[in-house]
């Protein structure tokens, strides 16, 4: 695989992956003894690198009978391999849009099990929409239903898992920004400014509770909701530099 | 106004105008007076002339108590002046979507009356919005709707001037591309091959029963739905050819 695609692949651990562990790129054949005994042991993909444009989401909740229901596709921005901020709905055509949550249906079908699916996905410079990873659970990238959208990912789940039927998702914000309050060093937590965040018309800061703070530990999300994306982003933003933990 | 706008602007009836009818380009004020005299007589409108990229439309419907629901946004191609082609949804960004359907609620709400208005738009190269007629009822630019949507333009207008609730539209196709069947020819109908258009998977056809045929009457249109716009499109160009009235 490495020669087929040019010398460059991405290796990933068919078990436990999150936020880029569990994910080596390759480039040497010397490589791959090693990522392999640092996966979880599961097993391995071979991927070809995508060159993407944009990086979306979609999440599909599944009822025990199999019927599904998926919220409006988003794009997420990773750095350091993490997801720092959702925008939703992304901005793509209705074309991308329909093909983006056809493919996480179509996915999401094959699976057992009923709850919300995060399906991760790139988008290349094509235009192809190929999918990246799929978590079987309420996901980062769908926390942005909690202020956006009735129910919101957690009702849906708990809808799934409880063996009732899916509610259609109705948008109670036309768009929203969501950041990921990320640790910034190692220590105990000393949360600030989340109540002068929260002031900001639009903003809702959610913390988890953990302890300590990490680097680039996920501590928290803000949700901004807004009538054009660039409102929801400044806010958001403003909301996000307000808080330190 | 004609020296303002650079020496062209159009010259619109404020009642009784559709399919062109009621709209004059004004080059030069020797025409003014004719054109006021072949309108209606309730007065005109001056408009700066838009250089647009697309047409939209928006059908929104208004209860008794003042509660909008407007369907997708959908793009429609005029020839003639007459409307030819709708696509639904239209092929546009979600900010620029967003902005048509709070541009249609915004004035829908202006006006009195319940039941579905067609807020028909411009959309210019500089990705503004504006407004340039609205029609107070179901209207062509809302026919896609009886197969894309549950409910039709015309349920939710029957449950609007009854006094009932709207019904959130709940979409049953992806994606559809509507065609107006107009009239080829003076004369007699001579209707053929409704039947064999029909047997197209997702090409519905409405002819309406009206009699003689005349050069671009409306005698009905297509609907034809499909996963992708271009399969929508291409059904339908197939159903058109096939009938001849």
């Amino acid at each position: 695989a490495l020669k087929l695609w040019g010398g460059k692949l991405i290796l990933k651990s068919k078990l436990d992956a999150y936020d880029g562990r569990g994910n080596e790129v390759i480039t040497d054949k010397s490589q791959i003894a090693g990522a392999i005994e640092r996966f979880s042991g599961g097993g391995v993909y071979a991927e070809k690198i995508v060159d993407f444009q944009k990086e979306l989401a979609v999440m599909s909740a599944k009822d025990i009978e199999g019927n599904i229901s998926s919220y409006p596709v988003v794009e997420t921005v990773h750095k350091r391999n993490i997801c720092v901020e959702v925008y939703a709905p992304a901005d793509i055509s209705p074309a991308i849009a329909h093909s983006a949550r056809e493919t996480a249906s179509r996915v999401v079908k094959e699976l057992e099990g009923a709850g919300v699916y995060g399906v991760e996905m790139f988008l290349d410079k094509e235009e192809n929409v190929f999918i990246n990873e799929i978590a079987p659970r309420v996901h980062n990238s769908g926390h942005f239903t909690m202020d956006m959208c009735e129910p919101s990912q957690f009702k849906q789940h708990i809808l799934a898992v409880t063996g009732q039927k899916l509610e259609t998702p109705v948008m109670r914000a036309p768009f929203c920004c969501m950041v990921n309050i990320l640790g910034e060093r190692d220590g105990p937590v000393e949360m600030k400014g989340v109540e002068e965040a929260e002031k900001i018309p639009g903003v809702s800061v959610y913390i988890y509770g953990k302890k300590p703070t990490k680097i680039d530990r996920k501590m928290g999300h803000i949700n901004a909701i807004g009538d054009t994306m660039e409102t929801a982003k400044n806010k958001a933003m403003q909301a996000r530099k307000l808080i330190s933990i």
